[in-house]
């Protein structure tokens, strides 16, 4: 069997984007839009799909939280890559269409809330409707001959598939805005260190007491670990206890990575492993130097010689 | 002019039973539906609103991104109150539908992903339509004379509103879910302190290096104040740079919580306060004691009054 | 060749009576006294001694500044025993001698600062007189045939040793003083762990900032190593660069040491390991609960197992 | 009266050497030797001197431990000025001794461990003779008719006080040697700040934990004040409980300064401040750039002033 590739849908959304430059050799056919972020969790986990494509920060889809959850709460899969999309917004419309007839635009409500100002500085008197997804607004303004929009803001990838043209491009109100996808598989081998790295893991904090987080957080600083995002979560066991969805730069499979994750997992209530995957700097990430001289694996391993040395008793 | 309260429409969101419960007396017609998160902040900074709410966290509408893109890049606006309110999913139906009836069912995608597992064990071959917002699903359910939907999964406040019929109650898979809700207001006077408080702010990081969270989170750790959210978010201004929202226990009228403040405001490139509101425990939020003895106000003033003697050579 | 033990002499001092305590069973000709804390160093460090005793901590005999000195920039021995003894002052006179006729008293001035409360009590008229050592103190009373002192302070050993006899017994003002000795060996095997172990070390910092010794003990605390004693001593190379001279609770074999230590390695300029050896809590050491859950060696080989099960992509 | 000024003798010692760097205008006659560093501490507190100079760190006279126990433990005094003096060795003797007729050398234990070197080389057949301190060894060796001793290791001061003359200087092995002395005065005015001075303290920890004095010293990081000097010290109350004596950088009368110590004092079972004086950084000293822009007391007032808005309901 060919592969198959899940991912968040209607056909069109910047997901589907995602998945493409992801996978730009695979055939249209392979790749499979699913009915809701648990339902691309659902069909790699059964293994309907080999992999899987979520919005996981800052989506104009939606889909972020519900992301969070599965990784979280669901069955364990892997992140294997990411990738970061440019939010590009696009006004389409039925072919024929002009700019002053625009009446009633369909989005999603993410979407609207972005291209606000433009709307008021271009289309003062439209309505803005607001449906279930960007991909949604164009099928609609597309496919039904009495569709009761006359415009889509949508993705590029949406408004060409629906047959739509485009009026007006860029038309969100911040020019840099940007959606990190996660790419899922099923637990196997993780992808080889590239030396630009990320690791993605959810910390659950053994007890709630002020300090607590900051020392999860010394267990990375410790160790020179930069975090690139935290975000604390309500567990849903009872009130007051929270976990910790959290981004380091490195891969596990470094010296620094691996110990302050065994530092961590002492200390947790328990620690989940949510994978180790080169980083996209293009759009969300950030650029950061090397590791710090002191804590290289060389450097780990230097002081694990040194360590041998002492415990047998060679002070030199 | 009477009072005006906008909230995150349309009619029938869990944000307007919230709104409800933290106005009880006050009447339909001070209740203004916006169109998105966006238009509530802007109805109450432009004053056309005398406060008005919104959802924060773990929302089955949506919104809470964009509520944070608000707090933490609009005008200022202030937090007041906040209330937590139980997430409970309603199968409603037009009079006279039976749920064998029941063949395609409208609701939004974040309320569908919490009501799979109950649709599966009970209706195994309806097809799921996702639409704006689950008020939107029981308005499409209800108006429509030709609806193309059986039933909407949505609030209890929606399909009364609606004038549909409960078909199956507690629908969701989860009993516990709640969000967080808040309620906003012109800068001015501050709530009291009432001992139970929790205080919002928005801090920006100087710059991006191994420990800098930590040095933020020890200002809070060192005065004993505990954090009860956190979240990174990347700023917007080129890559790599990050706020963190915060929520930590106490009112920024306690000194601990003061001078956690100030500490964080030396170091920090820029901080915005977001408020200081009674705390809402009976959803989301925990149940901690009292400060610990070293950080109450009197030992603040006993410290101070310690410091006064040695600045002045009294070593006693 | 039988073993000889070094001691920081001259014979009768405290440093003697700790050598009797730690060699019970060996005979009096195989203790060398010396003449001076860096010449017990010379002859252990050249062969000449199988090992050597001095003080370290709260000696009365002075010899700790040196004892440090010496440990830190000498050639390296190790510390692989230690023993705590209590600092019991008597008045020693020659036979015939009674306790109004002492009109000048010679003893140490650190045992002077440490007698004077008696001194003034029992004896308001007498003169004292310092002299090298208490040790020294009992011999010139003893020897001398006109010596120009009728009484001394001293170790119970030195008054005996020199044939004097006690006048009055527990002389010293605060009944529980001890001095903490320590027993030097040349590089070798490690004493074995006994589970009450102690590891001594200087750590070089690399630079001087604000913070950079909180980053040094944040080694220790985060795998809840407890430190005992840190003193803080300029290294002597320019003005501004400190060394720390510390002693942890645990034997470097432990892995929570271990790591500990390397981290201490990683981030610092240097770090000299001085020793584990058992702890001699009975005089000034402190009694503590074993290590907590989180930090024994089941827990580190648990951590480490997790690590390369979730290395291998392995995420159950 | 005049004033007058006790500090540890016997006349000669280096300790006098640093008072008249003190006091360069005060008559000889004010200059009272005491009998040991518990001596000084009583004189100035009954009154009977005005001030008191002791050695506080790294002496060759010893004094070191007595000083310490005197500031921590006996009635409170304050530190209002220090002085670091170069510890520079001079071999001294009769007139008319030359070098080669120097078969017995008598000094200070301490001062004999820092010349041991230069004696091997330029004197390797003499015999070293312990005494009670450099100026009694000068001393001896003028005053005696009949010396047992032909030259002695001291300070310039007492080579000249007692009318000997210099066979060699610079006997020390170390050139940079020095030891940091102490001016304590009653408790009463501090000296003003100057932007370059030191403040002492003893703090008690509440009780013996890993991480507690991580945690004190965080109280210092956190407001970027520097600590130059640390010491553990056994209490004495007991096993295992310990005290810190510590030097930070700057004036009590500094806000940064000011708020550490009240961090402390509300963290600490106890804490007992010395003193706040001019920096002696000529010897032992360290140099440091000012105190990081965040941390200014302008720092702290901008701070306080946006405490004061936003307290207020004001935001911006």
């Amino acid at each position: 069997m060919s592969n198959r590739y899940a991912y968040l849908g209607p056909e069109g959304t910047f997901t589907e984007a995602a998945l493409r430059a992801l996978k730009p050799d695979a055939p249209a056919a392979q790749f499979v839009p699913c009915n809701g972020v648990d339902m691309v969790f659902a069909a790699v986990r059964r293994g309907e799909a080999t992999g899987g494509v979520v919005p996981l920060e800052n989506s104009v889809e939606g889909g972020v939280s519900a992301t969070t959850a599965e990784l979280v709460n669901g069955d364990p899969l892997l992140i294997t890559a990411e990738i970061a999309v440019a939010v590009e917004f696009t006004l389409f419309a039925r072919r024929g269409t002009a700019l002053p007839d625009v009446k009633r635009v369909a989005t999603h409500s993410h979407a609207l809330a972005q291209c606000r100002g433009w709307l008021a500085a271009n289309l003062p008197d439209a309505e803005a409707h607001i449906v279930s997804s960007t991909a949604a607004a164009a099928q609609s303004v597309a496919e039904e001959p009495s569709s009761p929009y006359d415009a889509a803001i949508c993705a590029r990838i949406a408004g060409e598939r629906y047959g739509l043209v485009p009026l007006a491009e860029g038309v969100g109100d911040r020019a840099e805005a940007a959606t990190r996808f996660i790419y899922l598989s099923r637990p196997g081998t993780l992808p080889e260190p590239t030396g630009a790295d990320r690791t993605s893991l959810v910390a659950f904090l053994p007890h709630d007491h002020p300090g607590a987080l900051v020392e999860l957080l010394t267990q990375f600083a410790v160790r020179d670990v930069n975090l690139t995002r935290l975000e604390s979560r309500p567990t849903g066991d009872g009130l007051g206890t929270y976990c910790f969805f959290m981004d380091a730069d490195g891969h596990v499979a470094e010296a620094r990575v691996g110990e302050a994750l065994m530092g961590l997992r002492r200390i947790c209530k328990d620690v989940r492993f949510l994978g180790s995957y080169p980083r996209a700097d293009a759009g969300l990430g950030h650029l950061r130097p090397a590791a710090r001289i002191s804590t290289t694996n060389d450097d780990f391993h230097e002081a694990e010689q040194w360590l041998a040395r002492i415990r047998a008793g060679r002070v030199g």
